[in-house]
């Protein structure tokens, strides 16, 4: 297998697009990253999207980007594991590259959720989880996260403002990226009153829908230099599953698809969680940057909510994370999500992250989940010297 | 890259399967396929589906499969091309396992479209198409592929009898195919008084929407003895893509990506449309059948209806198509039918397709259309003496 590196990175604002089309988004942070690149053409390309066909009645999204990027005749597919669909695109595009089979690829993520009339997006976001198990009973998906938020407090006697710490920090690194959809810092007091979405979880817990796209474009590391000085290297790349339904797990607050995907990537790329300089973790509920934290072995168990408490998930902490705003702040287009994880750490490696900066980073993780923990893409990334 | 065989094949029967869950569709097919590989586990599954979350609100069916199979923690992910996605699915598996970084893979096609209320189906069917340009104007897929049979018909000077053999060959073919949907032989006055769809296509062009779901093993070539002695080899395989909408081609009688990814397939493995001893190709529509025999070097532009008036597409003739019964007989459940293709494929190569068997078959061929075009996806297979 060949080493594969990051050559191009583009994306476009989050929030809410109601001048753009689905196929307009995309092809934005396509062309920005091809231009970031240098580069005009690509071998393959690889989409990720959760739900244009539930909500733009548009499936074959591989086709229709190629196809409005000018990109004739290209190998293209979309790839979908619900929230973690551009993440596990990124992945399929770094697997072509390092076969051999594919000397440039491009992955790009892109959702358009506001095009919903109707709760098309909440009955598409429960896709996510077990439509015959969980969903016909009428749960949505953010009560899912509300049931683990709530056995998590109970598990480890906890009130909901051992949370704030994370939403906190995300909307004070969203405040100086440009892309971020809310770039507004919020108090302590402003978490403890938010309105309640499914208790225990409130507006200021959940990530937001929005619309969006990122792209990455990639290469052999040994042609990187050909195109750019500042290639950043795939240095770790896992997948791993868990149960589709929460009730099936054992252990409903262990995320073992973290643990497990986090484990390989570590392995792939020879460290553990202390040499980790950031960690663009997945956000969508508060729970969830806890139970990331523990997984992947930044936290002790039942002790996620500490770091937050004690600021050592800031930019100048142990371990930052969401360090451009995250999905809270950021935005969550769920099927673009993954890539504007990536997209970010790459900017951290370059040290192009401005006001956001972590010093000195040198690798970088990123976390992508799935429904409730059923798909986890873990990546880790490394600043060529 | 390593060379990749294909080591195990499982299928369903396609018909309405009430009875049975989309879930327990794919795991039926996927436990086959690795019972015939002789394995319990996989490193990677790549599940090809196009219309899940429309119709079964379920998305996420990397994870779905996955969990029920009992392949715990595995790496899975759902790969979607619109009729083509389980071709699309192989693809990724082959490629995982080209890279060596998959020992095996495992693809699984699967569809479930009975469960549908209301016309969800169709609407889904037709997000293959262009939802901004040309479903909007309420066209459906059909009439879309009855706008191209017009087309052929006006330029080509014929009637629709041109097309009754593709109809004929493909039932007759089903008839000792115990998984097709329809194993009756249908004449030529059947095909003549069939009722229209959407004119000039009648029920006896079209494909019928099924349940049913597909699945191949996939290992390195080098180590498939050890599994079988009846491996068969991918020799090529290639995605093209073409203009999503219609109206957008300068000549829509000609499948420029079916052209493509043949063109890329016969030269990965060193072969011409000379050296094919049959072709399961995509006869979603008939018309569909004479623009895939023309794009592939089968026949002269315009002549590939010939082929089918002169015998030559029978078991016997000089190029077998639909050899099991195709879309058309064997029935089309969209997102598996490429890996029906694919497991009829290696059936001819094993020597294992009974009363269908083509004699002496070494190099076999797939092709598999997601649009009306837009994503085509060919795939040479060859027996390994």
């Amino acid at each position: 297998m060949r080493d594969v590196s990051i050559i191009g990175i583009g994306q476009t604002p989050i929030g809410e697009h109601w001048d753009k089309s689905l196929r307009q988004l995309a092809y934005q942070a396509l062309a920005a990253a091809m231009r970031d690149a240098g580069i005009e053409r690509t071998d393959a390309l690889y989409v990720g999207n959760m739900l244009s066909g539930e909500i733009s009645g548009q499936s074959h999204l591989g086709a229709l980007v190629a196809d409005f990027a000018g990109l004739h005749g290209v190998e293209a597919v979309k790839v979908e594991a619900a929230c973690a669909s551009a993440s596990a695109a990124f992945r399929q595009a770094y697997i072509g590259v390092a076969s051999g089979l594919q000397d440039i690829a491009i992955a790009v993520g892109v959702e358009k959720m506001t095009d919903d009339v109707g709760s098309r997006v909440t009955t598409g976001l429960a896709g996510a989880a077990d439509a015959d198990y969980e969903v016909i009973h009428g749960i949505s998906f953010v009560a899912l996260n509300a049931l683990l938020m709530r056995r998590y407090m109970y598990e480890y006697n906890l009130t909901r403002e051992a949370f704030a710490g994370f939403a906190i920090n995300a909307h004070s690194n969203a405040v100086h990226n440009p892309n971020a959809m809310f770039r507004k810092p919020i108090s302590k007091e402003a978490f403890m009153r938010a309105p309640v979405v499914a208790d225990p979880i409130t507006l200021l817990d959940a990530s937001p829908m929005a619309d969006g796209a990122a792209a990455v474009v990639l290469c052999p590391t040994e042609q990187a230099r050909e195109f750019t000085n500042n290639a950043v290297r795939v240095a770790g790349s896992a997948v791993a599953t868990d149960t589709l339904s929460l009730h099936d797990r054992r252990d409903p607050l262990w995320l073992r698809a973290a643990e497990l995907s986090a484990k390989k990537a570590y392995k792939q790329a020879g460290v553990g969680p202390q040499d980790i300089d950031f960690f663009e973790l997945h956000d969508a509920f508060t729970v969830m940057s806890a139970l990331s934290l523990e997984a992947c072995g930044f936290a002790e168990r039942g002790k996620g909510t500490w770091l937050a408490q004690d600021g050592e998930i800031s930019l100048t902490g142990r371990i930052p994370i969401t360090t451009r705003g995250g999905l809270k702040a950021r935005g969550h287009p769920v099927g673009a999500t993954g890539l504007y994880q990536i997209v970010e750490a790459v900017q951290q490696l370059r040290g192009e992250a401005g006001e956001n900066q972590v010093a000195n980073a040198r690798f970088g993780m990123t976390q992508n989940i799935g429904g409730s923990g059923a798909t986890i893409i873990t990546h880790i990334f490394e600043r060529i010297e």
